[in-house]
């Protein structure tokens, strides 16, 4: 079966190094499980940059619209920083969101037992907390036109953006979250600012509106974006799944991440839309950033990049038992007491990104 | 001294009960210490709707207008959470932000140290938090035009905002900040997405060239709203001033609230630009909301509201002594052990609105 076309890009910071881990998870289920992929590796971000003169080159996009999915590390670093909008690491990721239609981010906040306490939040409040956020993430303000610097009649300049969604952009992406909703504990909280935005008050009927006549199973909530984010770092764990706009699931979802505790350890999806054939674009990448600070020490933890990996066997791959083993074998290796710099605890013992790839292969 | 005209407007929910406490911290001014106000009281949010049939009726923006500061207590409530936009509640607070010109909205988040455990956040993260929201609150997404619900060609709806800032909107707030940062440690973050947005690019710009020019004494930083978020969530105590447009500012100065875990304690104050005289409009309130679920029980906490008031002696009557009197008094209070509902923790005793006003005025 070696129709799985995988296309994996590293990018920048550390990458290329949690991404080797999962190169040696990978050979080993093609090794042992007779899993082989149609793999191929392409630039990103800096790397891109530098190589082939754009942060996102066509030969990438052509790439990952062939492939079936799309494995990425993370893009950016101080080197880049400076440079003008369009050669920025960062155009990387939005360019393959929009060009290959991935509206759906899918930001699970997972917090396992022996990371409870690596949150800054007290033991109880975060204790077995399992949220997924679904953020909208190619629409919205990132893209909307009108959009740009100008400079007005009396020379001073004005900058504007547009946040603009459509009722079917709204509605696709609540279907996202609807659907998990009912596969989880059917409880879904939807997020805007109904009482100032007009986008978010057409966010908030059209929500409202796919609830009714499609998921009236599911219990449906509206909760304004301010006191979302209140209400995470109060009481996370009464939340199942949010959904958000681009803009708003952007701040909710690193948020809710902060809240875990445990950056080095979330991973993500962005989804398409499937095809008549139930194919979709998709693509998994790792929360935490490219790091720069600790890239090439050979410290980074791999298992957000891993999970991001887990993530993808069981939604672009159906290979829902390959997913669960390497969750196992994280969770395992983390219970053993092994962490990287990044999750450390009382009582842990601190290990590098190949040590720690090391003990997962041999959970595995 | 019978010239500090200062207009009250309790509003809905909570607001009529913990702004009672303050009458009394005013009455006893007048007789202790020989302060009068010239007093008015109006009426705004669901209160004036039903009085007068707009939640911010016009003589309530003239007696605004001619006061010298405005008390606020809160609006809204779920008897007017379907009204159609311009009947709203909230209409109120905008309204009287727009018309008074009030741009620089200032939102403390303190850890007063009897209350450390109160916060969801680990005692160590918090203990001695003490940073503010310096939040544009006249521009950007929340009054940019065009805005609307609109009917596309194919009949589907369409909803647009517009976030616009000009470069004299993010100086002169960014002024009032670095003012601050001047004034307590030097440090300033301002917070935007220049990763993704073209008002950001602005934002980060501007705030750039007046950092540069005219306070160079000032440690300014930048830094994108989404690791803001979780930077708040993580490390808050690395902040100091932080600078942030009206909706970024909407959500982090919630979610720094939040954080402190004492939401029934922490005031705010928004300014206006000082005329010719120095003269400014401005207007304080607790940022906790109506609370609906327990207004008119008497269990409130008032003390956001009062310190409100100390914020207003302070920032527009030059006050400063009066303003430290009555926040120490709610300090004493606190470390005597009383609290309302909100706050209670191991070994304090519950009282309610009025007993807790009591030992604020025995403290004074
Ligand atoms: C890198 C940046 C453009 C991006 C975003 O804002 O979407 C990132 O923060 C994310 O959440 O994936
Ligand atoms: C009530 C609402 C319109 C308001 C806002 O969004 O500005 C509130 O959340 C605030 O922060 O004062």
């Amino acid at each position: 079966t070696a129709n799985k076309r995988l296309l994996v890009l590293p990018g920048d910071g550390i990458g290329p190094e949690v991404m080797r881990e999962v190169r040696r998870v990978i050979d080993w289920m093609d090794r042992r499980r007779h899993v082989s992929f149609a793999l191929e590796e392409g630039l990103v971000g800096g790397a891109a940059l530098e190589a082939q003169g754009s942060p996102c080159p066509d030969v990438t996009v052509e790439r990952a619209l062939a492939a079936d999915a799309v494995l990425f590390g993370s893009v950016g670093g101080p080197k880049w920083d400076s440079l003008p909008f369009d050669k920025r690491p960062e155009l990387g990721i939005l360019r393959l969101r929009k060009e290959l239609g991935l509206f759906a981010n899918l930001r699970p906040a997972l917090v396992l037992e022996p990371l409870v306490d690596a949150s800054s939040l007290k033991p109880d409040v975060v204790r077995g907390l399992d949220l997924m956020i679904v953020r909208e993430s190619t629409g919205g303000i990132y893209f909307g036109e009108p959009r740009g610097v100008e400079t007005m009649p009396n020379g001073k300049r004005r900058g504007v953006d547009t946040e603009v969604y459509t009722e079917d952009e709204i509605a696709r992406v609540a279907r996202v979250a609807f659907e998990l909703a009912r596969k989880r504990t059917g409880k879904m909280t939807s997020v805007e600012k109904a009482n100032v935005m007009q986008s978010g008050r057409l966010w908030r009927a059209v929500v409202s509106e796919i609830g009714a006549a499609e998921f009236p199973d599911v219990q449906l909530s509206h909760m304004y974006a301010d006191n979302c984010a209140m209400q995470l770092c109060l009481r996370p764990k009464q939340f199942d799944v949010i959904l958000a706009s681009n803009i708003f699931g952007d701040l909710l979802s690193d948020l809710a991440a902060a809240a875990t505790g445990s950056l080095g350890m979330l991973p993500s999806a962005t989804l398409g839309a499937p095809d008549a054939s139930g194919r979709r674009h998709a693509l998994y990448e790792p929360i935490h950033g490219s790091a720069p600070d600790i890239a090439g020490k050979g410290i980074a933890n791999p298992c957000a990049q891993l999970l991001s990996f887990a993530m993808l066997l069981r939604w672009s791959f159906g290979m829902e038992e390959d997913a669960a083993m390497i969750e196992a074998a994280v969770e395992k290796v983390l219970a053993g007491g092994l962490r990287t710099a990044d999750i450390m605890g009382p009582g842990t013992a601190r290990v590098g990104t190949s040590v720690m790839g090391d003990a997962i292969l041999r959970e595995l």
